[in-house]
């Protein structure tokens, strides 16, 4: 088999064999198929698309090129959980332990990312103690023990899609439909569990912009993940403001525990019972949805989703006091608040924006290598549709220094639009995405 | 400037600037931007095109990316030929020495290429002590003095285009109209030449199977070279056969030699009359093509044109007297005709598969590295239209060995296909495309 055919054929619109895609993914995997030959088949791709039946053969041949996860010495149904990412996602560090506390068992890879925060490892990390690297039996003793447990991605998980995002990544061939979705579901099926509960997000600070876009997106991958025999479901979640109010590590480990209290903000808490109960209908521990949400709902009451951070915290080896005593965690040399300089409903809050006070504070990385001030951040107090006036806080902001102070809010002010007239509320849960 | 942007830019279908085509190939040639980005624009290109300008302009890049030959102390115009390559094509050998003996001065840099046999380079080098390596004073001078010369490519010229071509080569993106012409033509620019007469052929040979799709090359050419202001025309011929009856190195010069005698096949004669009188035409030697034509007829007919040839081989350091007496010239062990199985009219000859036949008897090259048996090759007895008897001898071939006789033997009988009507004669040149 030749690169040069395969990049022919897609080029001239034809269909690839599943052993064609498989040779080509193995290959590329191993240096055999070098980069030049890749980024023009993806840019074949790019214009003349994968059918369902390529995009189901590209997911598998990705996900089995490095180490599958195997969790079946875990009894029950495992459920893992994917959001394709915005600003102000805290949801795994709520939503784990609560589904947690009602029975499911939670055994979670999750990875540090690049963005305008860290990613969940960064956030768990706040607890002073708290380890991530934890070896796979102490990771699977924790799911049997406490039914959770939060790893980093020490595994060699699809390390093929590793290689195809940073290609595609620097040659203008992300934004595909079948390669997106492949990309996210071989590592999902690479790390092993049963089922799938999928959050696709959509809004300015989404990177499917448009609602059409994300559904697509979500019916594809839903497809992949059910194709492959995992049970898959997706959420549509509005991604057009930043989800709860807390943007930066520190503030938003404080908002899920808040959340976890029962005293989160609206629609990050209805996101939490949302996705929970999906979770908990797919682990067959609730009878319907409407049942996962009341089980959902007493974990929080009850105090035991909250307990089961704080034993998630302690077992790998964190200061769960902190859970208890959220105003432990450190605080950085500035806290204060941005006043509003107009006058007006909140129109829209341009989302990606509000990303880059937090990197600009330095609470996310901006390349691989940078560190992260988990400390920094901004906690929102106004959001769309509120009535704001001259001299109100916009947000409080959480800065290291004068500098990186002024940055923010000047970048702050400018993502906030205002209008005489309150706009008409958008639904928070757009659509739910079954088989 | 980004690499990323621009290919962003190309993939959405916008047109990219003069300054960005000027930048991305000027970086490509110093190694700044990698293969994988380039790969990636050029299948970008495939797909969506570039207008004329945006030709026009990766053409100039690409022609001042190295040297660029200057021939303004050669007094008058000097005319350039470029031929887009076929089987059997020997037509600079008998042209360049013909339009010489009419006053035209030629200075031709010759390449010696893959393909089916060797180059003009290769060719000219049957000439026992002829050399192609001459310095470029020493090309200039010959060029004065006998009004001819011909050297092998010393110069870097568009090194873009050879680096470019080589990652197109492997890519499946050689196919695109405005790629192909702007390779041919900054290459040409890059030659220094005043006017190019290009010939561009069609037909199973040649490159461009559909004579539209020729037509429409050779326009995107003589618009490109008018554009940078040089007189441009181009020729639509027939490569459905192989051109005259040689293939074959040594063969080819022969075929050269009795062409130049007045005495060669009436198809290679023909080609060679209508390029020469349009070079006479664009040099201003000649008033009209007519005028042109009979000037070339009589370089033949006084003997001028042979003695041309005689003065370059000469010049170049070559023995001569094979020029008076060709059946000096050295053969292979075996020399034998090929004879008919079938019988009826040729139908069809696969142009293409002729050409195998001299390459499996070591007359072409098959990588930059194989070496070349001149003496091989075969002489074609029956042509298209031809009423042929079972018996009757098709071919004779020239082979090194009764290996390379036999494998030549199967693939050729393979290449005819006969009936029992005559099929209607089809037009040896089909087009001429003037600005």
């Amino acid at each position: 088999m030749r690169m040069y055919d395969l990049i022919m054929k897609k080029r001239n619109g034809e269909a690839l064999s599943e052993e064609e895609i498989r040779w080509m993914i193995r290959s590329y995997t191993d240096g055999e198929i070098p980069d030049y030959q890749m980024s023009a088949m993806t840019m074949a791709i790019y214009f003349q698309g994968m059918n369902t039946r390529e995009t189901a053969d590209l997911t598998l041949a990705m996900a089995h090129s490095g180490d599958m996860l195997d969790l079946s010495d875990i009894p029950g149904i495992k459920v893992d959980k994917h959001s394709t990412g915005g600003v102000g996602d805290k949801t795994s560090l709520t939503l784990t332990p609560m589904v947690a506390a009602c029975g499911l068992k939670v055994a979670k890879m999750s990875g540090r990312g690049l963005g305008h925060t860290g990613g969940t490892i960064d956030k768990l990390e706040s607890f002073p103690g708290f380890s991530t690297g934890i070896t796979m039996e102490a990771f699977k003793k924790n799911v049997q023990t406490i039914g959770l447990s939060i790893m980093g991605q020490t595994l060699n998980l699809a390390p093929a899609d590793k290689k195809l995002y940073a290609l595609r990544d620097v040659t203008a061939t992300v934004d595909n439909m079948s390669l997106i979705a492949s990309s996210i579901m071989s590592k999902k099926l690479a790390a092993g569990a049963d089922a799938i509960v999928l959050d696709v997000k959509t809004g300015s600070g989404a990177f499917m912009k448009k609602e059409e876009d994300a559904v697509a997106l979500a019916k594809e991958m839903v497809s992949l993940g059910n194709h492959a025999g995992r049970k898959t479901l997706a959420v549509i979640s509005d991604m057009d403001q930043p989800l709860g109010n807390a943007v930066g590590n520190i503030l938003e480990v404080q908002e899920a525990i808040d959340t976890l209290k029962g005293q989160g903000p609206e629609d990050f808490k209805e996101l939490c019972l949302t996705l929970g109960s999906l979770m908990l209908v797919a682990g067959r521990i609730a009878t319907d949805v409407a049942d996962g949400r009341r089980r959902c709902e007493e974990a929080i009451v009850s105090g035991l989703a909250l307990k089961k951070l704080s034993e998630l915290v302690a077992a790998q080896g964190g200061d769960a006091s902190y859970v208890e005593d959220p105003s432990k965690f450190e605080k950085p040399a500035i806290v204060r608040d941005i006043l509003s300089e107009e006058e007006g409903y909140i129109q829209h809050i341009e989302c990606d924006e509000i990303g880059m006070c937090s990197l600009v504070l330095g609470g996310g990385r901006a390349t691989k290598e940078s560190t992260i001030d988990l400390r920094v951040g901004l906690i929102l107090h106004k959001k769309r549709g509120d009535m704001v006036h001259k001299g109100d806080a916009l947000a409080t902001v959480y800065a290291a220094d004068e500098a990186t102070f002024e940055q923010a809010k000047e970048r702050f002010l400018k993502a906030y639009t205002f209008g005489k007239q309150q706009p008409e509320a958008v639904p928070f849960i757009k659509q739910i995405i079954e088989a």
